[in-house]
Order: C-alpha cells, then sequence, then structure tokens
C-alpha cells in the first residue's frame, strides 16, 4: 500500500521524503500564511519532482485569518533565540498538526493511501504540544477509529533529535541546500532565530553554508 | 469559561446551540463545498445572530478539491433512501469531523475558548465512524494532549438520537423552520435522501411544512 506524507520542505520531511520515497504516493504541503511557506514549498515541490511522487499544495488561508501566532503573516515578530526559549512559545501555531494530520488522513482516505507519515520529531517537543510522541499516538487512533479504511499516522522520528535526522539525511545523500527553516522567510537563513539554531547544531560540521547567511 | 460550536445550521447543531447559548462566545461553519452548504449557512448565521453569538464562516475549497464524495459539489448524484442504506455511504466525506474539530480547536486555543462544542449524535452512527461516540472520545483526548490550554471536545449528544434532539428542541422553542438538512441542497428538502428521511422520522407529529417539499 502507498502512503500520503505530510511535507514542509524542511529538513526533517525531507529526509522522510527520501528516506520512504518508494512507499509514497502523494506528498502534501500546506501553506497556512506562515512568514516561510513560500520559501519552504518551492523546495517541496522541486525535491518531489525529482523524486517523481506526486505533490500537493493545499492553502490553508483561514489559518493565518483565524489563528494566532507569531509564525504567521498576521503576527508579530519571530522572536531570536533558543528552541527552549519561553518567547518562543509564540511561534506556536494552535493544534497546526492536529489540523494538517485530519486534512492528509481525509486526503488519503479519498485516493486509496492506507497511512499518512509525518516528520514530528524529539526536538520539538519542549514548546510544540502537537508534535509530541503522545499526541501522535492519540491522534493515529482517533484516525484508525474515524476511518472506513482505519488510516494510520506514522511518526518515524517520535524519538530521534535533529542530530540525528540530519545524519541519516547525509547517509542517504539528501543534499540540505534543497531545504528551508527560517521562520522569518527570508532569502537566507537568518542564523539567529529558534528553528535556526535547531538547524545549525544539527548541521553543525557539514557545508557551513547549509545554515550560515 | 466560554465555548467554541462547530454550527452547520442543521437540526441537532441548532438545538446545541439554542442549549448552550449562554456558554459560547463563538461559532463557526465550516464552507467545505457540499451540494447543501449555502442553505445550511444561511440559517446558522441568521441563528446566531438573533442569539447574539458571533459567528464565523470559513471556507474549506480544498475538501471540495481534493476529497471524494458525493456530497460535495464534485461528486457524484445525491442517493435517495435510508441513511442505513449501503448507497448513503457514498455521501461520507472522510474524515470530515476530524477537518473540522481540528480546525475548532485551534481557534479555541488562538482565542481562550476552552471546548469545543459539536452536535454529533446516535443516529449518525451507522454509516459515519467519524461521528462515533469512541472517536469522540479519542479525538477529545488528542485535542487535550495537543494544545497549552487542554482545549476539550465535547459532543453531549453521542448517545440520543435525532427524535430525542427534536424533541429537545421542541421544549426549548426551537423554530425548525429555521434550519436545513436535504443533502440535495435545493429550495425545499426533497424528502427522499437520507437526512430528509431522518428529518422527517425527528420531526414525525410536528408541522408537516418542516419536512415536507
Amino acid at each position: 500500500m502507498k502512503r500520503l506524507i505530510v511535507y514542509s520542505g524542511g529538513m526533517d520531511s525531507t529526509v522522510l521524503l527520501h528516506q520512504f520515497a518508494k512507499e509514497i504516493g502523494m506528498a502534501v504541503s500546506f501553506h497556512y500564511g506562515s512568514k516561510h511557506n513560500d520559501r519552504e514549498i518551492a523546495y517541496a515541490k522541486e525535491n518531489c519532482s525529482a523524486l517523481g511522487i506526486e505533490h500537493r499544495i493545499i492553502r490553508l488561508d483561514f489559518i493565518n485569518e483565524h489563528f494566532k501566532s507569531n509564525l504567521l503573516l498576521s503576527g508579530g515578530d519571530i522572536p531570536d533565540g533558543h528552541y527552549h526559549s519561553r518567547t518562543m512559545k509564540s511561534t506556536v501555531v494552535p493544534f497546526r498538526n492536529g489540523v494538517m494530520l485530519s486534512i492528509a488522513v481525509g486526503i488519503a482516505e479519498s485516493h486509496g493511501l492506507d497511512a499518512v507519515f509525518i516528520a514530528s520529531h524529539g526536538g520539538d517537543h519542549a514548546i510544540y504540544p502537537d508534535c509530541r510522541e503522545h499526541f501522535m499516538s492519540l491522534f493515529h487512533q482517533a484516525a484508525l477509529a474515524g476511518t472506513y479504511a482505519s488510516v494510520s499516522v506514522i511518526a518515524p522520528y517520535s524519538r530521534l533529535n535533529k542530530r540525528t535526522i540530519a545524519l541519516m539525511g547525509k547517509r542517504m545523500k539528501v543534499d540540505f541546500s534543497k531545504t528551508y527553516s527560517c521562520y522569518k522567510g527570508g532569502e537566507h537563513h537568518c542564523g539567529t532565530c529558534g528553528t535556526c539554531t535547531e538547524r545549525r547544531e544539527a548541521l553543525a560540521g557539514f557545508d557551513s553554508t547549509l545554515y550560515e547567511n
């Protein structure tokens, strides 16, 4: 059976895309009005095309309009600092993974795909409640119960940190220059926001142009 | 604390709206491209206005585009017959309640609302896996785990049938002429589709203009 992947175009989901490329029947990128969606999704499109994977881009404009987060174009400035910093909480988009997964589950059931992959990982847990393994396990059970075909939700990286994922990607020869992370959405990675800090730590020892601006 | 209600403008959610009007801080109607959304939502807007409840209408155009169901404008004809008929399965929109609830949970957390009401009931269970009490319980647990404020999902009518809900509405003097059910979306209820059949059975003995075409 084929699976659907929730694919942002960031580092983690790009490694996941490569790892399970042969099992993936469809990749879906959600444009939910964040400051960095345009740049992420451009890479998502390019990577899917290179692997011959069907790619759909779905606009969720209601998130920018009705949700509150500094990650969104409608929100305030992106804070600098480490992910674990309290200020980074302002970048949480409430229940974003719940929204993306539920749409992905509905599309999977509509197209005969039996599972949904998502690349949430151990490093996300500190500030994102809907990235934790416990949430993923509960959502998986809800998806099983709420679909005819018992669609699964699979988060293979739930117990890995971003450094481990980066090293896995390196072994698979993933081209990280075709991924984007910065929450500020500029042409170059800012190097100082939470996700740039995490990217730099994960890619330490790799080509520094991958994370320096 | 105030709650959000997922409000279609049909019979059941209109009774729920009236029953908990004092606790409701926001009603959200989703226009997901069904044949009957326009008529339902017009009543939703009217009923919220009459009760002084903030009402938001959110378009989910991606459902009509990427999901498969005969309930949708992009799908085939609505079958006639009873809900329990096998042909009615073609009107299931995969994981629709999952999608609507997840968006509602994100909006609730964004606006300081502590719970989401939904009017799924016992009569829906036969063909809709994402209406069952078991699904609602699992989704509630996922919402609790996936939000900072531990947003709840409450389905007070899970064990009631539509007839009981209609009688509750009658006692509350709900005006059922300001609700719409027919899946075909015509000016008058067709009287023969699954939801019209169920509406007629629920409103038996009420003013027959409420369910006859």
